[in-house]
């Protein structure tokens, strides 16, 4: 089905080392899409093609919208495709905004309608995680009530991994091969020098509710006898004794001791370890902090030498790292969306459906967003171990096709040249 | 000249991404030599070539000699020399250990090198910064007081880059080319994201008295316009007001504001920002903190929202992305230790002259241990720019040149094979 009016791409929340992929995939089944609609006009003059639906960027997210700020993006050349796929970041800009509901009136989601219009916007992708789903539910649910015609894709993305629905969320895979080979560095270097140095290492990485990325750690090694030795995972309450039990237990057997905590993890009162007063702007709170409080405690309980690596940002915007599988699935997710779009679909997110492991196979699919909105995929029990601090084969065996391959960027002068 | 008696080869002091390229450097041009020496005794029955000079490696670095745990590593096998190549931190372990001292006495001293007389030890092939320099040196002394014929080869590594008479020291392009494009990465992120979220990012680097590896992230952008648009060097005392509103100005004229923070940086008084009460064997206070203590200071003075990454050991083993040139230079520097040795040289080390900038071009170089040991290579003032806070175009020329190429490790299955 030909295109029927003009699409717009919006990056939302959080930004991953791949989602530019996606919006690479995006713009190149739009161009597709566009070939075909002028191969079946082609009498058409120049006025006429410049009538083809366009399709739009809205600049630094949901709030290009409402702030009037879109960017033609139908028209990228091969070369900036080409550099989108190697860049990390929000190329078009993110924002973390939620959309303001005033009673029945849900103001700013009638304005977004208002903006749509003013541009014969017909399609709005939208590139995020939970909370992005929930809005791009919200778009249709509303347009709808206004009769106003608008198709909502979702385009998942989120290192935490935890869209439901979908194998697995684009810009995961990196996040997990990214830190799982530091965590197989930095174990070699303290390997080296436990000895007379450093006894225990402590790793945190993010993941406010699910463990996925701090599981996604667990593949650097073959088993839970090779660092990383402890898991720390959200889903686990947090237990100070058995902890340090543990890394003693793990001292006797290796000298060393290898830790990996996500940022989330919680006491036995289902407190925050590492609680702050501040929150972000979806009222959830901000994290930090968790490895220099593990690390006080075994400084101080074990008397052990200790030290913690904080990768923050570094984690999700290491596109020097990038797993070649992550990269394809965000390029598909992008295509796909136009696809959906031509066939009419509304509502909806993109997914990625596993067919097998071993080869790892997979297709995409569409599923409702009400099926995905304000959902969260936790780690499964069976995906841990029966202490807790370690991941399950099954969790290897889902974990492990998501790092395959090595997709460098190009460099020069020895630096990545993201442009 | 032929060898003329065994060889010993150890490994200390916190290790790197590329200190094995070191050891493989030395092995490979020892089994040169022994193939010379074979060249030139072809009659010889097995019994002799087994009496052929051997290369020991000490196990966790001068540890390993003191508990006489010496391993044979002239028998390595090219394929054990190219995983050697690729494996980050200390294959044969490394420490943190000061020999000591008994008065004239110099006890543990006097105690290696009685073992280096059981194992007919005539060649000391130390791996290591400044302390070890001066063990080095101090080794050569006693062994001379003593009448023990050793020749005594420092081969430099440190990440710091702090040794004086050598271009720079093997790891320190590594930890610089990776921590550059970590900012470079992570600031695209803020770029993204800052209008509705994080505002400052502070990236805390090693460096407990020099620059060097905090200068080294001013790659990432062209000049101080971009980010890092500060670097805060130990070598400049800090000034906390000052330092507030040069955030104040970046943020007005940027929007966000990126800032890499070296672990050592000390106040007016001179005492560190990051102090701790913990020290390492050598007296050095321990560091670490100095990101969260920074970012306090910004969000409760300026009621902005901060993120800040440590990397740690991350950075100091990311063999993934280590640099050509570093790679090079190391695997050179332990090469050249051989050749220095069958020249008969004692009590050097081994440095790298650089011949011209661009294109770069470097030679091996040997020079006395006297003029290297205990000194320290500062941030010489002008290669800061005015204010302090960024490096100067002279900086910009030397550190260049230091991080070109890419010389990726081998992967299985999505990780590196450090085997």
């Amino acid at each position: 089905m030909n295109l029927k009016g003009n699409g717009l791409y919006a990056q939302s929340g959080g930004v991953t080392a791949v989602i530019n992929n996606s919006a690479a995939g995006l713009i190149t089944a739009w161009q597709e899409a566009l070939t075909r609609n002028k191969d079946h006009n082609l009498n058409l003059t120049k006025s006429d093609l410049d009538d083809l639906p366009k399709l739009y960027a809205a600049k630094n997210g949901i709030l290009g919208v409402l702030n009037n700020e879109l960017e033609r993006i139908d028209n990228y050349t091969h070369a900036q495709i080409a550099n989108l796929r190697s860049l990390p970041g929000g190329k078009f800009g993110s924002c973390r905004y939620k959309l303001k509901n005033s009673g029945d009136e849900e103001a700013e989601y009638k304005k977004l309608i208002e903006i749509f219009a003013k541009y014969n916007i017909r399609y709005f992708f939208y590139n995020g995680g939970n909370d992005s789903a929930d809005t791009c539910l919200k778009v249709s649910n509303i347009s709808k009530k206004l009769g106003y015609l608008i198709q909502c894709i979702h385009i998942p993305k989120t290192v935490d991994n935890d869209l439901v629905a979908t194998d697995n969320c684009p810009g995961f895979g990196s996040v997990i091969k990214y830190l799982a080979t530091s965590v197989l560095e930095a174990s070699i270097d303290l390997s080296s020098m436990y000895r007379t140095s450093t006894k225990v290492f402590i790793l945190e990485v993010m993941g406010r509710h699910a463990g996925w990325i701090a599981a996604g750690t667990g593949l650097a090694s073959k088993d839970s006898t090779k660092p990383p030795h402890i898991i720390l995972f959200p889903e686990i309450k947090f237990d100070q004794d058995k902890f340090l039990a543990k890394v003693q237990e793990v001292i006797a057997l290796n000298g060393y001791c290898v830790v990996v905590a996500a940022e989330g993890i919680k006491d036995s009162a289902g407190d925050l370890i590492a609680a702050s007063k501040e929150v972000d702007a979806f009222g959830h709170a901000k994290l930090g902090g968790v490895a220099n409080i593990l690390a006080d405690i075994v400084t101080n309980k074990l008397n052990l030498k200790c030290h913690y690596a904080i990768p923050d940002y570094l984690q999700r915007s290491a596109r020097h790292l990038a797993s070649q599988v992550d990269v394809d699935q965000a390029f598909a997710v992008g295509e796909s969306a136009v696809v959906f779009a031509r066939k009419g679909f509304d509502s909806i997110m993109v997914c990625i459906e596993r067919i097998s492991n071993a080869p790892y196979q997979w297709q995409i699919q569409s599923v409702s967003l009400e099926q995905v909105a304000n959902k969260e995929k936790f780690m499964p029990r069976d995906f841990m171990d029966k202490e807790g601090y370690a991941i399950s084969p099954k969790c290897r065996e889902y974990l492990s096709p998501l790092i395959v391959g090595e997709c460098y960027p190009p460099y020069a002068n020895g630096l990545p040249a993201y442009l």
